[in-house]
């Protein structure tokens, strides 16, 4: 069965019975948006994943807390932009809870069933008195329509907004999954964050959720690399709240999990796409592995590699940094069988380069959107991964002094 | 008892019985210097540690034939500059085998005792005909006091020649150590290779000079990263001929150790002040590890963070950046008993930021040799790493395109 799943314009307030807020509360200093409010109008199932940094935010530690306490159920999600809340000790986690307080307060439910997420400097308290008076104003915004303002209260120093939703069958209703996230943008050095909130008015129980936002996150949040950093404030959330009617079970589970991935993956590509100082979204394949976590390991090191980035920044099809970053990553590999690919151009096989080609793969390199493989030879095994390519404005962007 | 090791003056022909040579051969367009030749007067025990990187160049293969044959003994070493010698298949390793086979006849030993080794650009033909006709004014030049040639024939983009010497009394006798490198200077893209030659005058049984060998690279060659790449042609390479008439021993293993690492550490030293578009040396010291592999974890991953390297070389004070690679090492971390400082300056402690002497620490960082340091508050255990910073000449070296 073919399942009909649509992408649609929209973000974290299209599906129904959610609706979101971004407003101005003063974090930042140049008066832009930095407060964002998501709303379900009943309780909602939620799954989370965290940050594996041992250094966590104290949002991240308040959201796990209260995902354990409410039992994996939420009504309402606050993120302020401009400051990280990170490193910030006791003081840090007082704010931190104030904040969720507050926000349910307004909300008329538990404290629990609020998550909380920020992004920003690390090591600054966070300005609760501003979070607090802010909060009134965004529940007064709070409406269908304003997804977009909450993506943009989100942002630090995205070049853009990035919003996504998609529509799917499930039992003959329509189920709506809407998202929006946030890239890693550090003009202002010490800001290093990746959020992403997704929303569904499909009923899903938790186990299932879980399951459906871990599946998801591995082949699209999981899968994306800028610069191979982990910030202290990575967090991707999905509530599920079954305004639409439509119960998601292990028979339509496939068809929902294709749809989340479908919004988790156009969010995931928009944070390569504003990546700090991207020209180019590179797609990396490796094919040939010898199982499917030697396939990732070996896209994400060529992902990684600076060398790689640099190369396809310069348009050099530069085949000989593959295959040594392939040869390095730690997995199975046959140089006598590798083949590394450039678009659709084969520069070496069997052993041998094909130097002949690098021409016409010199062309396509200067376009915007590169796919590389990298077929390791040792296996059938794959995974594809996304990076951006490495420019002198990313190091100027880094270089910069944060006063 | 106090080791008396001196550093010197003096290259891979200072200790007693080593000539060396460095000639053109036209491998290189532009007439430099090409090809290296480092030969002892009598055989000498050998010991050699190889790239990781899975594809492995012809030169290496043949190196680590030879000496499996030998049984650990060379006569002389072979080097050229300007191609690697990698990913040419079958070619590749009759040439590499050729190159030594010319040497050997030369030399007068067993093709066995010759060592060779390549760096230059992966995946272009060893122009053979260029070398053998080269070779005869390799041998013609040899002297003890030509280590400075051999040491630039060895240099690719290197932006200066890398050679160290150190003396040591072994039972009485003074025991000299010498060595040349060369780093990954990659202006003319595909070029990533770090060698490097030892030779002593001191007698060392064979499984005394690898023990020696290991230990000395895990230390200093092994404890650099310029970009977190390992090309197909790294090796360091240990020829000890006894001609000072020492012989060390576990008696003295020690001392020799020492003065090797001396040597190895102004060696490595070397390639990362010579790292593409270099402008600081980042000494990264790890404390507070709950083990000495777990240290290293960190310090490396610290070292190869661009966020980090970008910090440095903007002169920025971001304790916040080494905190969350920290934590993303994969290692045991305390946040709440993690250390950040930079030079002396204390940043983070006890779970709180010290900012207000962040322009102390921004003044130390004008410097062109910085020290950063994290203890992991995880345990007692240290280990420390040297990198360069990241400058965007780094990406405009790497994105030129080749032609």
């Amino acid at each position: 069965m073919v399942s009909t799943i649509e992408s649609i314009d929209g973000g974290v307030a299209t599906p129904r019975g959610f609706r979101a807020a971004g407003v101005a509360a003063g974090i930042k200093a140049n008066g832009a948006l930095d407060l964002a409010l998501i709303v379900s109008d009943r309780p909602a199932t939620v799954s989370a994943v965290f940050t594996l940094n041992r250094a966590q935010a104290a949002p991240v530690l308040v959201s796990k807390r209260h995902l354990e306490r409410s039992g994996g159920v939420a009504r309402a999600v606050i993120v302020n932009s401009g400051c990280a809340n990170a490193c910030t000790g006791d003081e840090g986690l007082h704010a931190a809870s104030a904040m969720a307080a507050e926000t349910a307060r307004l909300a008329g439910c538990a404290v629990e069933q609020v998550l909380v997420a920020s992004t920003g400097v690390i090591g600054v308290a966070l300005p609760i008195e501003k979070i607090r008076a802010g909060l009134p104003a965004a529940f007064a915004a709070l409406g269908a329509t304003h997804g977009p303002a909450a993506a943009r209260a989100i942002m630090t120093t995205d070049p853009f907004p990035k919003e996504a939703a998609a529509t799917v069958d499930v039992g003959g209703r329509t189920v709506t999954i809407g998202g929006m996230a946030k890239g890693s943008g550090m003009i202002e050095p010490m800001l290093a964050t990746m959020l992403g909130f997704v929303t569904t008015d499909a009923q899903v129980p938790r186990a299932l959720l879980d399951r459906a936002l871990r599946e998801a996150v591995e082949d699209t949040f999981n899968a994306i690399t800028v610069d191979g950093e982990c910030s202290t404030n990575d967090c991707v959330m999905l509530l599920a709240n079954g305004a639409s009617g439509a119960a998601v079970d292990e028979a339509s589970y496939d068809r929902f999990v294709h749809a989340l991935k479908t919004v988790c993956l156009a969010l995931a590509l928009g944070i390569v796409r504003g990546g700090e100082g991207a020209t180019k979204v590179i797609t990396v394949t490796v094919t040939g592995a010898a199982s499917e976590a030697e396939a990732r390991r070996a896209a994400k090191a060529i992902a990684n590699s600076p060398l790689v980035k640099t190369a396809v920044h310069g348009g050099d099809p530069n085949w000989g940094r593959l295959i040594a970053v392939a040869g390095r990553a730690g997995v199975e590999f046959e140089l006598s069988r590798a083949v590394v690919t450039i678009g659709s151009t084969v520069l070496f096989r069997e052993g041998r380069p094909h130097d002949e080609a690098a021409p016409q793969a010199a062309k396509y390199l200067k376009g915007r959107e590169i796919s590389v493989g990298v077929d390791l030879g040792a296996g059938r095994e794959s995974s594809t991964v996304w990076t951006c390519d490495l420019s002198a404005e990313y190091v100027r962007i880094n270089a910069d002094y944060r006063t």
